[in-house]
């Protein structure tokens, strides 16, 4: 089966920058990790990172064909309606991830645009969060 | 003259996803109609679509000596100024169009930040309302 | 088929008075445009205008057998809610018409009680809105 | 005594139109079911509907003998301000009546401009609402 | 010159209810001495009471050649666009009389869609509120 | 069939305190008029009255067998999610009781969390409001 | 009797800046028109303006014995709950005047912290207001 | 170590009530499944369900000692500060899981009153979410 | 006389935790105290804690014949009607105390149920509060 | 040491004016009492009382050695953040006095610009919550 | 020409108080530096402090040939509206200083009542913005 | 030292649209005036523009290295958390600028996510803002 995982802006600085936020790993240890999980169990998943909500609804159309979505939309989880849409359209479950515990940081983190659409939502675990998510889709998908 | 038909995220799946929603009908089978209607009052049509607020603005600024434009912003209708700014930068008068009932939908999608500066607003009228548009234009621009 | 043409409060002054908002056709003027359409596609329009809101109500419980509503509310879109109930009980599909742009006037006409139970909204195209109403509706009923 | 049963905009439609909402009892059966009630126990009971907010507050003036009033606004609940002002004027208790459960409904039907001067309402309780005032006005009345 | 004085929902009950609040003149009183003042002075007062808002609108509609207003919208105030409408419409500058202190009651009455385009506003002198805003169109019309 | 007839925080005093409001009948006194109407049906009542929103539910999930409740929720209609739940837990429809006019009293008390999913709702109706739910259930039931 | 002018900030300028919205005539003007008005009916009249909340206080403070005030706090009405707690605390009954339309300005002219306990009130009147004040206290005083 | 599993109101009623929102595994075979976890890891994991807010916050007071907390506050979540405060007075770090998506339900379960101060939250997961959260904590005690 | 003092949910914690805000005097520290002050004067002081909110309200209930309360309401303050309910049906006049400045919390801490209906409020002051209101009872017990 | 003991806006009416609100002591006879309190523990009090925000700031300017303070800002605790800036720049801890119950009365008087960074808060205790915060003061003096 | 610099109140402080927040310069440093800034383009300079709203609004009053002003109205900025109606009154134009970033602190400081209508706003550039305000004035005036 | 200039939405149209609002010069202009600025003391200048959100992130990403930022976001003041996200991950100190009165403006430009994370705001100014803000920026560095 294929898996996406999908971060949004900002993410790419993963373990570069605010450490004592959002961790030490970077977010190609991320992938790699999840990579590895899903591979061990024969499903391919495919890493997108981008800072432009246009590229990511472009990804999200050219792979209409995913089953599984992991995604940390970053700062457009609290703007983007079309980001929502593009999920809506493209029909696929995800879970929405986000690193830090975002209701308890400011007031405009407090709702996102994609928790009402999702099929799991994972907050404030650390990076740990991405792999609780594989491991719910894992067995969703009964692997 | 010239007329602008710009569409926002996600309409490129148009006729693909939700039909009960959006209808059957492809981006490409509407551009093509509203072009012919157009074309039969020697009128030029310029057809955009983008998942990009940034492209939008750039295709806005790249077309200033248009005429009309009718434009359906999807999900930036509700959290683009910079997408506003735009349009009353060009300064083009142009026509917006929802497909579906933004008023039946979700709260978030009551409002739209384009309305309070559109030259007409054409809502729940499904892919037909991009004809009525058209021909809202071909009206006031006496043909 | 039978379709209704209905005029709310202070509609009956249109043309005579604010022209430089709502234009010099009169009311009369209008419905014989829209009359002239339907009757050219051999359906029956009836036009009715008052400034009661009771009156509007009555009118249509007096024409439950009808397919199709053209709908203009003036003052009543943000106020009745009896309205709103009048068309949801009789069930004949209704567009709904502002003449005007009523999300660039004040606050308290940015919202319609109808709206969200309306088959189309069309705002601001001026008197124009009725003939596209019209046009919507003949193609929606296959003429 | 003289009991007076009004009913608001919409409601001579009640056993026609949406029965699953409001049941299949038309207005005539409710005031003749609730007439043979008030006559059993020697009071006189006077019906009236009107869909015009004006023709009830004029009912409410001719009446302003009555004793008690049974009275469901439809849809001027949730707008009437004059409504409420006839029957703070009139002075006669009166028991509110919504067929439906107004507040599984819309938000804007969640509150009515009469329920903070009622002497009791009774909401969702079908057309058995009525009996169910009329039985309480009757213990009240010590009947 | 003509000057009309209108009265809405309720205010036929003057002297005869609640008079706490309201006092004890009759609109009948009411309309008299201010009558005699406008006669006094060689101008013409046409006399309106309705508890429909219909009604009151019409009478607008059929006196538009008036020079000034005076009206106390009763409840209407709070809750009629319509209304509010006409007098735009009329374009008949008008003061607003109110008989008690709308703002020492109810949150719900401490706005009115009248005021923001009213000449003059009245509020909770009594009765007398007539009397002062006739003579101030008296002051203003010079005489 | 069996019913229950539930009493929250409170309601214990009633007939002992502030009568203005409540009435001087105890809860055991109603208690027992409400038994003796079931049973004269041969329906059994079980009667509760607890100050403990625990209690509450726990008595709930030990009568999940039952067909109709009647409950008055005191102050937890305005606080408690979790009395809620276990009511749509539960799946028994119920009658939602207010004796005082809650509508009347302070702004907290004006919404309920139980009202949107009632069967029925009778408020201020005084400790009459009980009778009125029982006989109302027992015309549900067809008794 | 004894009656006090109080005029709040910024009134001093009256008749020298912005004429367009509160007229030409000074303030001095005003309270001669309205001493010769009181004094013609042998009532004593004591004007007094400040720019600072606490010398209103003070001025009332010193006028306990006054028998009416009239007041135009002028941006005071909006933001000094200690004027109101010195009309409150000097229990003088008092007329509140607004020389513009306040209900026309910015939103946060819209409320007044006097309006509810005032014994009259008198906006956008323009500076006649002042003597409608006037004529009230007179009428009431019997004069 | 030593884990604690709470569960809130109504969650007794896991498996039984609801299947379609809440699965169909008891509540018994999720502390089975999780102690089971904790124990193969050679941690002690207590488990603890109540209908009462003041029997958990007894509990979390009788095991202060513990070192972590994995709590599905139920319909607490959204109306406890005492929870809250017990939790922050406990100083034991906790997981909050969520077994539905609150966040697609009720405006009113949008909010936790425990979210800002949790450790993770996992929501929207199913009864997996218990599962997650035990794994997550695993993770961070180093096991 | 009979005095109550209440300790609400979390209370019994006071001294063992978060020491900073709460202070290191134990609850039992304080009670002690407070007695002793009492018994100089020959009252009573029947001191209760509970982590529930039906313990508390059944407490009072069976206190009825108490002259004064001082409490502490904890969590409760901002969420229960219940407890309100209960002070207002006790008909004991009551001190509001908190321990810490709930002013300059959380936005949730800042309004409590019970402060409306006490008869002083002390808040901010640490356990001296108790201390105080211990004082102001005995002032106006005239002690 | 150095106390302060401030009064604001209207304060000097105390014992004049209102007394079933404040009591019958003045404002005279309150100073006197603290003074004589704060004398027999060797501490000396400056008492001061003014109308004028600006005059209590620069009282507070020219005292930046006192040790402690008692305010009762009357009506400026809901209005004045001058004040709020004025004890924050001076950096003296304070204790706010309410003589009445603020949350008893009209909701703007629910707030106040100064608790949030009090020392301590007492309401509704009367004139005796000057004295309460004076012994508090003696008792955190260490007196 | 002839600018004022005007400081609000608790401004007097700066340079002894908070100085992490404000600054170690003193009031007078400031005037000084921007006095001579001034007079080395011959222009006059005339500086203005006060903790009074009704000194500030007079020292306008006085200046009304004055041809630009630079205000800091500290805590005035978000309370008073006599002072934007002074401003306007004057109608001298004016930049807004604010040496801290208002949108980093209280919420209650994110509006202020001038900046809608102040040539230009600088805010959190410590008290360098007097400077920056001063520079923009010489650039505007074509020094 | 290396310093940013960055420019988002619609600023490239600076000089050519609106210039009543936004002046005449161009964003080349303003780039070469405060290029030379800079380099005048020695620091290098790197201009941006870009109407596309993330082109601007990905731009900061790209210079993480520099000391200082002026940034005039543009429409996305409004709207993107994204960019806040950016400013904050990439810690470099901003100025943000606005050209227009943005107070002046529609309320929805009132708030700028960017404003409390800013060291210095400069609104109003026309585009001198830029210039003052390059020399706020020399005076931090010690220029």
């Amino acid at each position: 089966m294929k898996i996406l995982l999908i971060n949004g802006p900002n993410l790419n600085l993963l373990g570069n920058r605010e450490p004592e936020i959002y961790g030490e790993k970077t977010l190609s240890d991320i992938e790699k990790e999840v990579t590895r999980l899903f591979e061990s169990h024969s499903h391919e998943l495919i890493c997108f990172q981008s800072n432009y909500e246009g590229a990511i609804i472009d990804f999200l159309h050219n792979n209409l064909s995913a089953d599984y979505t992991i995604i940390n939309p970053g700062g457009l989880s609290h703007t983007s309606v079309s980001l929502r849409d593009a999920l809506v359209g493209a029909a696929i479950p995800f879970i929405e991830v986000h690193i830090s515990n975002i209701h308890a940081r400011e007031e405009f983190r407090h709702q996102s645009y994609l928790s009402s659409i999702a099929d799991g939502i994972i907050v404030g675990c650390g990076v740990d969060g991405y792999r609780l998510a594989a491991e719910l889709i894992l067995r969703r998908l009964g692997s």
